[in-house]
């Protein structure tokens, strides 16, 4: 029963790993596919989407399995929740490179937009890259200098993500109002995208930390407000 | 034991319906805040983003209460799992909400837009609020007609937001890029409100009918291939 219970934990932690590694491959691809009017990139991110959506199915199947027959406690408690939540978040974050690769098909055979535009943006995936390899290393590892890592590209990403409205609102620069919408909408995808993988570093951190105590978590609700 | 275990699933679920009022309530207030430029309204609304993740948390703390006390199994472990869930839906819209009244309290005392886009994002806003609503009475009740509700108020939500960029794109109404970039996130917001909104409701619908018996979850992920 116990070597069956570790079995299935590691085999839980290494579908959230392949989940992670799936989503850090489509982003890569989608910096690709905008970069270079790579419709072949493109096209993948766009198949890759159905196997993310695969193993976030798989992962929860597996934490409910895991809760059901197991009934683990504490620390390992905290593990199949994590991984029920953070198979939901990594689920968004391949929707998210999805997304870039529809703009850059839907463009194809052109690029998607203006030189300097598309510099900035190009740089906010590549952050956005660096960003979900981290998040793979911090699975596999649960090192958490690789949350802080995460937390630091993601600054970098706001900045860039200001930019693109800086960019925007300058009317010196001769721009369609397409090419404003794609702007608008890759840097929202993106600076989403950066949420995300923060979102995943501080669960694994509450993961390796373990929660605070909640005392009786039951006690402290007013339902009669809102 | 049994008493106390009905009394938190109880509580669970009341803390869930709690949690949909008030997103519902943030919507309700953030259309008003864009219609009107309504800054108190704005002011609410950000300020009850805060009530919302206070109300997340407590879920996700009664669940891993409740999971690591009661061990439950069968329908009571999906009702749990998918609180776990739903927490972090209604969270994100409650962002969500908060953003449009972010946007509305920038450009207080006008109004943000000029008067035909504001038209299309206020009727997005109204459909948004009563697909909400639908999802609070959805959450008492366990009704799923109000999930259909859900679902057929997120067709109007897309046509709306399809509208949105049929308007930036027409050359012949005269736009301020601020005016185009608010336009384009108003309606991303609102968009995502909707697949949330429909999440919930397809979530509640597992929680219902029972999931599909998925066999040996540990069997079916290749782990070698991305």
């Amino acid at each position: 029963m116990r070597e069956l219970f570790h079995q299935q934990m590691n085999r839980l932690n290494d579908t959230i790993v392949l989940e992670a590694k799936a989503v850090a491959k489509a982003m890569n691809r989608a910096s690709i596919a905008m970069r270079d009017a790579n419709l072949a990139k493109a096209e993948k991110v766009i198949d890759a989407d159905r196997k993310i959506d695969l193993l976030e199915r798989s992962i929860d199947e597996m934490g409910v399995s895991i809760l059901a027959r197991q009934a683990p406690v504490a620390s390992d408690l905290r593990v199949v929740v994590s991984a029920l939540r953070l198979s939901a978040i990594l689920e968004q974050m391949g929707d998210l490179a999805r997304h870039i690769a529809y703009v850059a098909r839907s463009r194809y055979p052109h690029v998607v937009l203006p030189d300097t535009a598309l510099g900035v943006l190009v740089q906010m995936t590549e952050h956005a890259g660096a960003m979900s390899e981290n998040m793979v290393r911090l699975l596999e590892t649960r090192d958490l200098q690789f949350a802080n890592a995460i937390e630091e590209e993601d600054d970098y990403l706001d900045d860039l993500h200001e930019k693109t409205f800086e960019y925007v609102l300058d009317d010196e620069l001769d721009l369609t109002r397409q090419e404003i919408i794609d702007i608008i909408l890759l840097g929202r995808y993106l600076e989403r995208f950066g949420d995300h993988a923060v979102s995943v570093a501080q669960r694994v951190q509450f993961m390796v930390n373990g929660m605070q105590d909640p005392g009786d978590p039951f006690a402290d609700v007013d339902l009669t407000e809102i």
